[in-house]
């Protein structure tokens, strides 16, 4: 329905998206993208890579007099400030960590630059169509809100949402967010990057989206995270907690008012309850570092490789409007969907 | 390009599957699915429900003097034993931690009985196209291991892939097994049920499986297990470990023989990289339980439900053919999506 | 959205369809598929094959207790009366004018007897797919009527929709009944075969059904009467004879009461416009005559075929419900996916 | 596989398509667009509108070094020269033959100007994604070859393959191109348009392409070509004719050196049987016209309608292109397709 397609390279023209299955007479314009862009833009943090991106979105057809048509909807975001010389060695040799091997192995030809296809630059065209998305889910009432739960080992003990967007690292823990930097800072010093874990709330989600069987709405959201370069885990509610609990302990009872407590993490057999949904995902560490790395070259022969360029020390918090647009687009998917059951 | 669709409920006439795009002329007969379906069967361990299954598979087209015909192939399992009248208070009562609630929010009609549509029995039909897309990967010397890595919290603390089919728990630890038993019997004296954690290990995948943006394989496999009712948790590799390591220490070197460590499990950006695939999945107890549980009835008035009936008291270990199948689907999906490229 | 696989052979256990995307709370039993069954059955004609399908459509999923469950139906109709020894010869030969050429070229191994899954018996699932599709469409008050509109060159030279169930050809015109039925009996007697022209009319249908570009409503409806073997060519309301006229004389001029004219065939750039819809399609005469036939064998050496057994002297008149059929398909699914956009 | 989304409208920024699944290392550049970007552009016949587009075709993504690199394709084309203010009338009437109407119905806010996204401009992403199905089928020896074979009741009496190219209506008869031209030019002077008939030759296409239920090859290129917006009817083979064959007649013998004759049009059973393939299409007459015409605004008011402004007398030879391109892509999804089969 909510049918979502990327395409660009880092180093490229651009990167853009199509969107088709939008409603039509939904109000859209470019600046309605400034905000995420901006959230999800590089060199917002202060250890950032300063690599300057605009990421102005042009919307490019789907749009007229300020409205949507209901055709497809194109975003296009023009790629600037793209020196590819620093990638040369790539053509050679293979990033650990990175897909460059799995690339050659599969397509023989690809672009290396920065990661090419699969760099992070692409999820900036998922940021847009996120923002669309978004405008289906308003006036349900809908809000997706991402955090970092843990950054570099340092957790967040508390979760206060209004303190998520007062702070660069969108820590929920007031008392957290030094202590994130500071472990930001030491692994920047010694070229070296970090991990972490992050949150994705959802509020006012109504009940019923999801399909029973394979496109279940955590199926769903488990591969739309998943599809995110640097994620490895995804769970729901309790997550892998729940595996220590007993049934008795983690089923949520049902009261007149509601469900008496979230471990479901508002999603039962596929289908959301009507309570706020978790999704929770680990990062790992930008495989990008200075630090020198063993490697192979193209013809199998051993090699050190020591990047030089501008490195992200962590996807964190920059990641945080990637997967809360990969959110939001599978939830206006299915409540687009849920509209053809009545 | 492998493309699978149940149908059926726990207690309708049966349930099935219809595989969509398996090459012709692979040797298909009813007993390729005996060895499976008796691994997936209730009443196995003799804590499980004793319900008894024959799981029958019944080939209802798509195959031609034993051989695959290229056209849709249709698998049926007949529901026998089928009592469904100790559901008939489902007709009022929502079990927690059960689809109930939800299917009735999203349909207003649903066959409560055992679950119906959602009900575990679904699985079956899965583990009989999991057979099939065994068949498809056996060429390539792929093979697709699950095993019990914790249960109840009792944890594996070695891999013992031999002893994995010696025990009725597909424990790959000798001396987990005895303790994983006992929190069994525990769980189901107390009229309770536990949750564990399963991992799915592939050997013999060939580099360059998995579409690069959303379609990537870790996705795909995040979704084909979380689609499966009782997985809250799903990790690739290292998983949420990998939120805590440094970049150069989960980056995996590469060398000449191959990759030096493997926390990517198996997958780089996306795309198989030849090396041992490793996906672990967190499973809740199932919600099932003795215990009475407050709970509400479908105008919404308190009650207190006491289920009476036949559970399992886990997941695990019948769970772990249909993670298995799951798999395999997925990848002999890549695979047959791979060969459009040369 | 309404999607539809079907599956099995002609010689197999049988043949099924699984309805994905049915909305929940539809009334449907057994006994609603009766009618088109027996409209569709072989040997309702005098002419048409003696061979006796009794084709009663079981529903194996998606039903419970008379009414949809949103889930997936599956309707199975058990092959009887299959004798597959006149085929034995297939083995060798292929027909001219069937698929077991192409078939053989493909796939290398197929089920040769009486077609297979290219058998028209296949149809009969999309019949039974029709009538739940059908259901979704009676409350929009749209109908599907379908009629022959020539065969073997004899015209019907009006349309009487009151008198087209009322003779076993579905002749819309009285007076052409008996020159058709003559037709018939002579290419019966020759051991030949004979094609007609069908027209497929659809009121009630609302506007705005379609999608702008590839989904077309016209393409949709294209594509699924061309899916039907015997189908050789489509047109859309004025069809072929638009190419002779002028804009002036082929636009339909736009009058506060609808549509002066409908030549358009109720469908302006690939959307319904609330006029009625019509579908011609041209049928090549059946392929199976007891003349004997020039052809190879596997080996490609020079043959000569002489088949014996049961053959329909002509698609029409039992095309006319598939035709309906996967009309209503089309629509039903249009109908459905146009409940997003609003 | 071979999967193609155009987006953009008429008057907007410009129109686009994303081709997903094109194979790696195929050489592509911009250069490769010209010759079917300059058959398919207006104002190429002196008849035609004069508006001067110069369609360069800029790859936008998954194009690396000159290669494709397996990654989505895009490519995109500026508008130009798009003066929308003679389409200020059409914000109040609908134009009789367009999809005015329906756009108004389905979606009540829609680009208006020269037709927005049903304007035949979009076909010119289609002719470019023509061009890069074209290098798939190229290794196959396939080519597909257009022509016009009737032009406001003009018939070309013989193919001469060699003639097509080198006259501007495509027209294969070097005795029926004066007759075209002056049809041509008698409409033009009457305000009016013309319709036609064209047809689609494909020689050196290999056998076994094509599913055998719904996605049959007939069915797809039905589909592709009746996507087109004057297309109202679609033949293959002896399309229309077949209705009044005996079977007799109307089966091909099949000859150790091939079919003896082909009234099939090299589809049986939905599968290419390695003879040349033949599509044949009507188009209507273009919709735009000098002449007043009756219609209503979006009040339902009547109203008279004088369009002024450039436009084609008819859609050929414009639209041949555009036929080629769509069969090209469907030929080259069904030829990747067949690769999984092996």
């Amino acid at each position: 329905m909510f049918n979502v397609t990327t395409f660009g390279e880092s180093h490229g023209k651009g990167i853009g998206v199509v969107i088709d299955g939008c409603p039509s007479r939904i109000g859209l314009n470019s600046d309605d993208f400034v905000r995420d862009m901006e959230r999800r833009r590089p060199g917002r943090h202060r250890l950032d890579t300063p690599r300057r991106e605009t990421d102005r979105v042009e919307i490019q057809s789907g749009v007229f007099e300020g409205l949507t048509t209901g055709t497809p909807i194109t975003l296009f975001i023009r790629n600037r400030d793209a020196d590819s010389k620093p990638y040369e060695i790539l053509r050679r040799l293979f990033r650990p960590g990175h897909a460059d091997y799995t690339y050659f192995k599969k397509y023989g030809h690809f672009d290396f630059r920065g990661g090419g296809r699969y760099s992070a630059r692409e999820t900036a065209a998922r940021v847009a169509a996120g923002v669309v998305a978004e405008k289906i889910l308003k006036p349900l009432g809908t809000q997706v809100i991402g955090y970092t739960l843990e950054l570099g080992g340092v957790k967040a003990r508390k979760i206060n949402l209004d303190f998520v967007e007062k702070n660069p690292l969108f820590c929920p823990d007031p008392t957290a967010v030094k202590s994130m930097e500071e472990a930001m800072v030491k692994a920047k010093k010694e070229g070296d990057s970090i991990g972490g874990i992050s949150e994705i709330l959802v509020t006012g989600c109504p009940a019923g989206l999801g399909e029973p069987v394979f496109d279940k709405l955590d199926a769903d959201l488990a591969k739309a995270v998943m599809s995110i370069g640097t994620i490895k885990g995804v769970e729901i509610g309790a997550g892998f907690d729940a595996a220590r609990l007993k049934g008795s302990e983690n089923n949520d009872p049902i009261t007149p008012k509601g469900f008496g407590s979230n471990r479901a993490g508002g999603i039962l057999g596929g289908i959301s309850n009507g309570d706020e949904i978790i999704v929770r995902v680990a990062m790992k560490a930008i495989p990008s570092i200075s630090k020198e790395q063993d490697t192979i070259d193209r013809e199998k022969h051993p090699a050190t490789l020591k990047l030089t360029g501008r490195f992200d020390t962590s996807a964190l918090p920059r990641v945080i409007p990637v997967l809360e647009a990969m959110v939001k687009i599978v939830l206006a998917d299915h409540y687009l969907r849920s509209k053809t059951l009545s």
